[in-house]
């Protein structure tokens, strides 16, 4: 009878414990200090070496960062790029050359996660080139995958800098 | 000792499941068609309901659909704006009166459900308006909140309209 009631209480507590697990997982967790730390940083890596692959650039090492699918998008002036080939070609086309490309910083980088396996983050991009500047904010949606987090979408505009 | 192994099996069951229905709520999920059907219902009569507020200049109704927050963010030309009050000013500053705001059209919405209380919704935005028309794309994310779904950020670009 001890036994039966030990795996009664078993049985119940970890379906309890499990409800839980579940309820805590469908819901986007607030933004603690702590919390998610690991996958910030994670996340921070990619976009470290981004920046660091497009200041040599190397347009093919910077796209290692998106998902490598044809489900890959990527929103801007242009309208929506589609597929990881169709983002590696804008980009291309928009930044022919080591000249045209500059020297990328991203900053301001803020991050939402939604549920265990998806982050927003939100920054700027400025780019430095020989005869202009010019900048603008991004928006990324990450979604992490069992070789690391990818960006799945991108939103990227362009903002006018203001006269100093 | 049939009752003791029928209550370990329905532990090991249940301890299984609920690991199952755990992963499986982590992962953002695929995009199948019947998949999420009443979601997408509602996000589109949310935009719906900008859209109809939008074309009678109700720019407070159409305020409604995002979460009314200090945390909501919206990206576009002119940078971030800040917080339920902060997207609110931008576009009365934007959309002064009727004939700025012209008549608003969203089309080719894209969904993209991000576990089970967030989502991705890509689309297009059209203004009719006297003088001109423009549009362009606009990228949200969603979040269910017990009163339904919001916008809890938005980064909207212009497209320059091509040549006919």
């Amino acid at each position: 009878m001890d036994v039966r009631k030990s795996l009664q209480f078993l049985l119940i507590a970890g379906s309890f414990l499990g409800l839980c697990a579940l309820l805590a997982e469908g819901r986007p967790s607030p933004q603690g200090a702590g919390e998610h730390g690991a996958d910030r940083e994670a996340i921070g890596a990619v976009l470290r070496a981004q920046q660091s692959a497009w200041n040599q650039a190397d347009v093919d090492t910077f796209l290692q960062g998106y998902w490598h699918s044809p489900e890959l998008t990527f929103s801007g002036s242009n309208g929506v790029a589609r597929g990881w080939d169709g983002v590696l070609a804008r980009y291309k086309k928009n930044y022919p050359d080591h000249a045209a490309m500059g020297q990328l910083n991203f900053s301001d980088l803020e991050f939402r996660f939604l549920g265990r396996d998806a982050a927003l983050v939100l920054g700027k991009w400025h780019l430095q080139r020989e005869k202009d500047e010019l900048g603008g904010v991004f928006t990324l949606l990450w979604q992490r995958f069992p070789e690391g987090w990818k960006i799945i979408h991108d939103h990227t505009s362009t903002v006018a800098e203001k006269p100093h």
